[in-house]
C-alpha cells in the first residue's frame, strides 16, 4: 500500500524547481516505494503568480494565502522556499498545525526566531529539516566520514569559503536578498550559512567568533525603472575566526558575492595529524584525500572521483565514479531523508531546525562580533 | 491540448533510468508543455524482469515480447535500450510500423545493418535518433559553436579520447559487451563510438583512418560460479588516426576500457590558428578556452564554467554558472530535442540514424584497418 | 671596468646554496655585467662548519667570528642567513661599519630590533634587503601590476594562505624555528611573515590585525639521542583578520606548518570590482586572472603561464612562457635587484629594512591579539 | 686534486645559456668536486657573434672555425648547440680527435648522419651524449622507475604529446627550423624528437610506426624586410601510432607547434594493470600516480610533487618537495651525469648517441610512413 504523501509548497521561484525535480525521484533514484509525493497545492504571493507557478511546477492547485496549506487537512509536509523573513511565522504555522516542514535556508533572519521555530517544531512532533543541502553532497558526507573516522588523525584545521559573483554587478536591484529585515544578512546569510552549517556538520559546536565585514557597493538601485539609489544595509562580504567547542581545532569561514570569476566556489580544506581533505563545489563530483601514511615517494592529494563506493552511491543515476551528480541530486538526498524519516515515524532527518537555529546563532554572533570589532561568545 | 505520447520501451537496464528521468522532466526542464510522455510499457527478456522493470521505473505495463511495443497501437515512441545486436532487428521493427525510434548507442553492430536501419526510418518517415548523448553536453554544443563560428579561426587539429577503467579488473566477467557478436566491438565500439560521433559531430566527415587495437585481458571468465575463462574477441584499447573530408585537419581518436585512474575520462581538443578549446567528461561544466587576441600578458586557457549563457542554459536546474548538469542531464536535453522534433513534425532531431550510420561506418573502417594494418578510405 | 662585489656571508646552511647560485647568474640571467660578486668569506658557528661551507659554497675563505666580516675592509656586502635572533646584531654591525645589508627574513624576532636595523641601516646610508623572495616570482610582481594598474577595478578582497606540513612530523626535533626567543615566533614568523609581506606589497599598510594561533603539538623531543620532550612556545597555526589603512579591502592571512599534503601550499586571491588574480606557489609559473570585460560566455580564470612577457622575462633562461623559472630564481631577481642598486648608487631596492621593520609590526601585532583575543591597531 | 674539464661549445645562441648555467653549478649542485669544468673557448658563425657570445657566456676565448675546438689539445668537451645540420661534421670531428661530445637533439638530420655519429664515438671511446633533456626531469625519472618496478603492473598504453604554439604565428620568419635540409623535419623533427625519445626511455624499442603529417601555414616570409613567402616543407603538426618490440603496448606520439594556448605543453600518460601516470611538463614538478591497490573509496589520481624522496632530490636547491626545478635543471643533471662519466671513465652517461640514433631512425620511419600513408617497420 503507497502511502501519498500530500506536500504544499509555500513558494513557486527559482528553488522550486529542484524540490519538484527532488519528489519526482524519489522512487527511481532513492528505492523509495512505500511513499509517493503529491504535489497538492502551491501558494504564492497572488493569483497570477500562484496560478502560474502551480501549471509550471506541476501542482493540482493553488491559493494566493499560504496558510491554507499550513491549515489545510490534505496537506501532509509544507516546504518552505520564501524569502528568509517570512520562514519563522509560515514554518510556526505549519508546526503547530501538525505539518512536516521543510524550510530553505537560512532558517530565520535572526536566532530568536529561529530558536522559536525549533521549538515549534519540538513541541508538535513533526519532522523538520533545514534546506542545508550542501550536507548531502556524497563528496561532502564523504570529507565527513574520513573526519570522523579519525583517518584524518587529530583534527587540525578547518578552512571554508563561499565565493561567488553575481553580486559584483553593481546594477543588480536592491530585492530582499540586499536588506537585514528581510535577508537578515548579506553574503553572511545567503551564502555564509551554507559554510557555517558545514562547520557544525564537519567539526562540531562553535564556542566564539570574530568577523570582519563589508559593503562594497554601498547603494542599489530600487526598481528598473528608476535610477533611484538606496543604501545596502549589508555585508558582501564577511570573513570570521572560529573557536570550537571541546576542541583545539582553528576554524575560519569567509564568503563573499562580488568575488568576480568565482561562480558557486564553496570550498573546505580540513587538515588532520594524518592526512587532509579538500572540497570544492565547482567540482563537485570530486574531494582531494591526502594520507600521510601513503609511501613517500607517492605522497600527494588523491583526486578521489565520487561513485559507487562513496554516500549516496545507490542513488547514482549511473552507477559509475565519475559520471556526477549534478546541483539538484544534494536536494533529492535531502528531500529523500525527509520522507524516509516520516515514513519511518523517526522524524529525525537532519539538518533539522535545531541545526538552523545552531546556525543562526553562530551567523547572528559573527555579524554582532563585526559591528562591535571583538570577539563574542556563544551560549554553550 | 496535451498530447499524451506513449513510449514503449525495449529494455529496463541500468541506462533505463536516465531516460526515464528524462521523460519526467521535459516539462519542468524544457519547458515543453504541450506533450507530455507516458510511460506506457517495456519489455524485458522474461516475465520476472519485465515485471520488475515496470515497478522500478514506473512503467503502466510490461511485456516479455518486444514485438508487442513496436506493433502495438497504443505506442508512439520505441525506446530502445537493449545489447546493440539487438538494434537493427526492432529498431526497423519500430520503424516499419510507424513508430518513432529513439536507440541507443552504437546503432549497430556493423555498418550494414545501421545502415538499413537508417533506411527503414527515412523510408517510414519517423523521428530517429542514435543516443550519442555526449553531444548535449552543453560544454560540448559550446565547443561546437565556438569551432563553426570561426572563433578559433581555420581548424588545425582534432584530438579525442575516452579512457575508464573498469574493464582492468581482469574479474569481469564475459558479458555481451565483451563480444563482436553482440556488441560489434569492445572499447572502440562502446567507448569509442562516442568519440568518433563527436569528431563527425565537431569537425565533419571522415575521408579515412588508421588504427592500431590490442587485448590487454585475452580470456575473462564466463560465470560467476566456475572458474572457466574463454578468449576475448574484442579490443581492450584502439588508437586511431583520422584524415577529414574537405579539410586540412589531423585527427586522432582513441579509447581504452582498462585505463586505470580514468573514469569517465571522455576529452577532447580542438586547435585552430587563431584559437584552441578542451573538453573533459570529468568536469563536464568546464570548457577550457583559449584565444591567441586576448592581450599579450593576459594569454591563458580559460576555465569556462557552463551556465545560462551557453547552450541548454535555459534547460539548467538552477540558473547560475557552475551549479552544474548531472550525467543525466544531456539525455535530458537529448530527449527533449527529439520529443519537440515530434511535436512539430519535423522529425530531424539530430543525431539521427543517419549520423549512427556514418558513425558505424567509421567503426568499422578503423577496425578493418587494425586487421589490415592499412589505411582504409570511407566511401564519400 | 668590472667592479668586484665582495660578499661575506654569515651562516652557511641550506638558504646559503641559492644566495650562492644567484651571485653566480647576475651576468648569464640578469645583464649585470658592471659588477662582479666575489665570494670572499663565510662565517660559521665554529671552524669544521665554516671550512666545510666555504669548500661547499665556493668561498675564498672562512671564519668562525662573523664580526670579522661585518668589520672587514674587504667585504663590501654582508650576506646574512641565520637564525632569526641573530640578525639584529649581525645586521646593525654590518650596516655601522658601512657595509649594504642583505638579511634573510624575517628581519628580527621583534619589532623594536626589526627597527633598530632599519634605522641603522637608514643612518649609515649603506643598500639594506629584507629576504622576502617570494615578491620576486614573476607572477606575483604581476599580480601587483595588475592590481594597481586598476584591471582589477577597486579592490574588495585580499585573502592569503601559506601552508606547509613537515612540522606535521611530530618526531622533528625542538630545533631553533620552534622556540619564541630564536625564532620570534612559529609558523606564523617562518612562513606567515612571507604573507604578511605580500598584504603590504600586493593592497598596502595594515591598520589592525585579530588573530587566533594554536600549537597542534605541545612538545618536541630536545635531541635524536634523547626521549626527552620540552613544551613548543610558538604557534603551529595562526590566522588573522587584516584591516588596511585608507582603503575598503578585507584582509585575511594565514598559516600552518602542520597542514598535511600541503607543501610549498603559498596562495593569495585579489579580487576586484573588475577582476580577481590567484596565485599559488606550487605552480609557481601560473596566474589565474579573471576579467569581468570578457564576452559573456567566455567568462572563466585564465591560467596565464608566465613568460617573457611578463617581470623578470628578461632573465628567464629560456626566453618561452611555461618553460619555468625554478624557487631559486625569485633569489636570483632579489639579489640582482639588490647589487643594482648598489652599482647605482640609489641603495633603494626593496623589499627594505623598511619592509622588514613594517612586517614585524604586523607580525607582533597579530602575536599580541591572539594573546588579547581582540582586535590590535598598528601606529600609523 | 681538481680536474679542470676544458669545454668548447660550438654555438652561442638561446640554448647556451642553459648549459652555462649547468657547467656551473655541479659542484653546488650535483656535489662533483674532483672535476671542474673550465669555459675555454666558444665557436660562433663570425667575428661578431663569437667575441659577443664569448663575453655574453663567460668563456676565455672565441673563435669563427668550429675546428679549432674539435682539434684543439686544450679541449677536452665539445659541446654542440648548432642547427641540426651541422651537428654530424662537427660531432664526427670532435670524436675522431678525441674530444668527447655533447650534441643538442635531434642527433642529425637523417638516420644514416646519426649512425656514423654513433659509430665514431663508439670507434673513438669518447663520451657522448645527445641532449635530450627530458628525461632528466626528476618526474620523468620518476616515472620510468615506477614502469619498470610493475608498480603500474603489465604496461598496456604509452601516450604522449608535445604540443607548442609560437608557430602558429604566420608572421614568423622562414629561419633553419622550417626547412627539411637544415632541420631534418618541422615540429616533429624538433618537438617531437623529445617524445619519442621518452617512447624508448619509458617503454622500449619502436617496432613499427603509421604516421599522418600536416603543414598548416604552407609559405613563411624569408626576411623581415621583405613579404617574399616562400613554401614551407616540413611538418607543422604529426601524429603517429607505434608498436614496440617485445611487448603489447599500444603507442600513440604526436606533435605540434601551432597548438593555440599550449606552451610547453609536453604530456605523457602510461597505463598499466595496475596504474597510471601522467606527466606535464607545463607542470614539471608533478607527476600524477595511480594506483587499483587504494582503498575503493580513496581511488585516485594523487597529484605527487617531487622533492628530495624522488631521483635527482639530491640536487634539488632547496631540500623540500614542492620547491620546483625550474627549466635549466633537467639540463644540470644531464650535464653532472655526463661530466661524471667522463670523470669515472665509463663514458656511458645516457641517452648516449646510440639513442640519438635510434631516435632518428624513428622519426624517419615516421616521415617515411607519412609520405607512404602505411605501416613502416624498423629493423631489429
Amino acid at each position: 500500500m503507497v502511502h501519498d504523501l500530500r506536500v504544499g509548497m509555500i513558494g513557486g521561484g527559482q528553488i522550486a524547481k529542484t524540490h519538484v525535480l527532488a519528489y519526482h525521484s524519489l522512487g527511481l533514484l532513492h528505492q523509495i516505494t512505500s511513499v509517493r509525493p503529491v504535489l497538492a497545492s502551491v501558494a504564492e504571493a497572488n493569483e497570477s503568480l500562484a496560478m502560474s507557478a502551480a501549471g509550471r511546477l506541476g501542482f493540482e492547485s493553488w491559493t494566493e494565502d499560504w496558510k491554507v496549506l499550513t491549515r489545510s487537512d490534505k496537506i501532509e509536509l509544507v516546504d518552505i522556499i520564501t524569502p528568509t523573513y517570512m520562514h519563522a511565522e509560515q514554518g510556526i504555522d505549519g508546526a503547530e498545525h501538525g505539518k512536516h516542514v521543510l524550510c530553505e535556508k537560512p532558517l530565520a533572519t535572526n536566532a530568536a526566531d529561529a530558536k522559536r521555530m525549533y521549538e515549534a517544531a519540538k513541541k508538535a512532533g513533526v519532522a523538520n529539516m533545514v534546506g542545508f543541502n550542501y550536507r548531502k553532497v556524497p563528496a561532502v558526507t564523504f570529507a565527513r566520514k574520513l573526519a570522523q573516522s579519525r583517518s584524518l588523525g587529530k583534527l587540525f584545521q578547518f578552512r571554508a569559503s563561499f565565493q561567488e559573483d553575481w553580486a559584483a554587478n553593481a546594477e543588480m536591484l536592491l530585492t530582499w536578498r540586499y536588506a537585514k529585515k528581510t535577508a537578515g544578512g548579506g553574503a553572511l546569510a545567503d551564502l555564509g550559512s551554507h559554510v557555517v552549517d558545514l562547520a557544525r556538520f564537519l567539526i562540531g559546536d562553535v564556542k566564539s567568533v570574530c568577523g570582519i565585514q563589508n559593503t562594497f557597493i554601498k547603494e542599489r538601485r530600487v526598481s528598473q525603472n528608476s535610477d533611484e539609489r538606496k543604501p545596502v544595509d549589508v555585508d558582501d562580504s564577511t570573513i570570521a575566526l572560529l573557536k570550537f567547542r571541546g576542541s583545539d581545532v582553528l576554524g575560519r569561514v569567509e564568503t563573499c558575492w562580488c568575488a568576480q570569476g568565482r561562480k558557486v566556489f564553496l570550498e573546505f580544506e580540513i587538515n588532520g595529524s594524518d592526512g587532509s581533505v579538500y572540497f570544492n563545489l565547482e567540482r563537485p563530483n570530486e574531494l582531494q584525500v591526502y594520507s600521510s601514511a601513503d609511501p613517500k615517494d607517492r605522497l600527494g592529494m588523491r583526486t578521489v572521483l565520487i561513485g559507487p563506493a562513496h554516500p549516496y552511491g545507490e542513488a547514482m543515476v549511473f552507477p559509475a565514479a565519475g559520471t556526477g551528480m549534478g546541483y539538484e541530486d544534494s536536494v533529492g538526498n535531502e528531500i529523500a531523508e525527509l520522507v524516509e524519516s516520516i515514513e519511518n515515524g523517526k522524524m529525525n532527518a537532519e539538518p533539522t531546525f535545531y541545526d538552523g537555529w545552531k546556525a543562526s546563532e553562530v551567523l547572528e554572533a559573527i555579524r554582532d562580533s563585526c559591528t562591535r570589532e571583538a570577539w563574542v561568545n556563544l551560549n554553550s
